[in-house]
């Protein structure tokens, strides 16, 4: 139970998640690169989200939220509100499970992310971010059609289908007979760290997590440190990381965190770059620059990883070309190049 | 048998070699996205070679080869003649194997790919291309050094191990319960449609086999169609797909292709740069110019999709910061942006 009264997901519900998922969810691969390992002095191992459906993994709770609904809860639909890939997530789950699904972005977000969340076939509901409320107008929108708001991180079922990447890390790294010393991952509101680390903790207690997120977004770091919830200050810094802008770990996603993981690690953008360009130059991956937060810590040398098996999570790949070619374009990283 | 009287691999021989390279090479993952599924109005899996080690299929060719040397062999050496991919993929074999490596490289080779090369610790001799003969240079070594020339693709063994791409395809397409109407492979030397061919073929003979070749170096397309190996007449016209320059139809490999492949496509490099930014956006995945001639064929329309069940290979993703850049800028496809 939460502190706030509802139930947490445990082990047993990410190991049914991924039942659930089974030929619905891309089991992804882990990816790595000798130069890689060459330069951390260790073993280290990717999780490769930009090659989930949708583009991140933020298809795995979706999906595993949607699969679930009853049939009157079908019949009404689903709302969400996202700017990014939990927007392309549930338009997508929703076209698989045969639900309407009404998104409500922001109307100056990424002409991109918008098509795309149309191609997925949902109903877009764009509102200026300067005169309009988003909540109210999803909140409107739900009672309006008695539609089920699906939210990105503070979901039991949501937690439950993210961690079905842990469950993927502990059936792969046992496949090649491994087992790391370390599991990183990026955090926003916590829902992937939260899901993974109960799948991990379960499987291997003496690993060590730690969750990665951007300079001047450190609210998971905090809060570890604290033990308690803390949020952002206030506005934070511009950042290329927008994935991770969520100003506080969530009401149900730290509980779980706060049992099992070691503590957070901050990035900044340029230490984000370099990963993103060692992705493309050693993995051929596109990542998009919170889905590096990871990767960008042990690389920058955050954790210790000599000697030793680290895990990273690249937990998505949607990145504007133009963010994309300015990151290429920056070569102040001599070892990312050869 | 070959008509210059060389033994030719068979599908058994694929066999072998992918029990051979179990452990070693990558089983790479077959791709999909519904927004390509949507623009050819079929069902499009894309066989992702970039996540190979070294980030191409040669290297399944040359750990094929290399696994096989005699003690004898392997105490002299090998030498390989290489600007790219093959350099790479030998060097890498070479290190696993543990056998010395010399790659002739041209001296105004991408500093990347010499860089890469010598960081899977091969000795990299630098010629000018202008003033001396890589392939007297490249004999000269092998004497002196009494090491074993691996050739690139008119290579028994280098065949066997290309075909596991095609095995792959077969045993993934059967967990998935698929059986594809046609199977598009970029061709230089024709080594990878080879291989592909013998395992495709022996599997599914009804499937279409089709080469993807770049404008002006379409000598699988010609030779095909005449029935015989035509070369080139004269050097090839400027081209992204650097990986694809082989002048003319291997002596091995057009013997097993020009049995099994019912023609050649031809792309140009605006087609080549839809399919990079295609890969880019909708899959992830870092493609090169050469390695995505098959997708550029298949979205460009050049053979039928509607209704039916395509695989393209993309065959490699090394491709340099700054032409990606280049490619990711051109934004006259509007579909791509989608």
């Amino acid at each position: 139970m939460s502190r706030i009264g509802e139930p947490l997901p445990t082990p047993a519900d990410v190991y049914a998640a991924a039942a659930r998922l089974g030929g619905h969810a891309v089991e992804t691969p882990l990816l790595r690169a000798d130069a890689l390992d060459e330069r951390i002095g260790g073993r280290l191992l990717l999780k490769a989200e930009p090659l989930q459906r949708t583009g991140s993994f933020k298809f795995r709770g979706a999906c595993n939220r949607l699969l679930q609904l009853g049939a009157d809860a079908r019949a009404g639909g689903v709302v969400a509100y996202s700017s990014g890939n939990h927007a392309q997530a549930v338009a997508a789950a929703a076209r698989l499970v045969g639900v309407p699904a009404v998104i409500v972005m922001p109307r100056d977000a990424p002409a991109v992310k918008i098509a795309g969340t149309r191609r997925h076939g949902a109903e877009v509901v764009l509102y200026d971010r300067a005169s309009e409320a988003r909540e109210a107008l999803g909140t409107r929108i739900a009672e309006e059609r008695g539609a089920t708001l699906v939210k990105p991180y503070d979901d039991f079922h949501v937690i439950a289908g993210q961690g079905t990447v842990g469950h993927e890390i502990v059936r792969q790294c046992g496949a090649i007979g491994c087992r790391p010393d370390a599991v990183v991952v990026p955090a926003g509101g916590g829902g992937l760290m939260a899901g993974t680390s109960l799948a991990i903790a379960d499987a291997w207690p003496e690993t060590q997590l730690h969750t990665a997120e951007p300079k001047g977004y450190d609210d998971h770091a905090m809060s570890f440190e604290r033990g308690e919830r803390v949020g952002l200050s206030g506005p934070g810094p511009a950042s290329l990381c927008d994935a991770l802008f969520a100003p506080k770990p969530g009401a149900l996603t730290f509980p779980i965190n706060v049992e099992r993981v070691r503590g957070g690690v901050v990035v900044d953008d340029d230490e984000v770059g370099a990963a993103m360009r060692a992705a493309f130059l050693h993995l051929k991956l596109v990542v998009e620059p919170g889905g590096a937060a990871a990767l960008a810590a042990v690389l920058a040398g955050r954790i210790a990883t000599a000697g030793r098996t680290t895990v990273a999570v690249l937990s998505g790949g949607n990145v504007d070309p133009g963010v994309f070619r300015a990151v290429l374009n920056r070569d102040d990283d001599p070892a990312a190049a050869t």
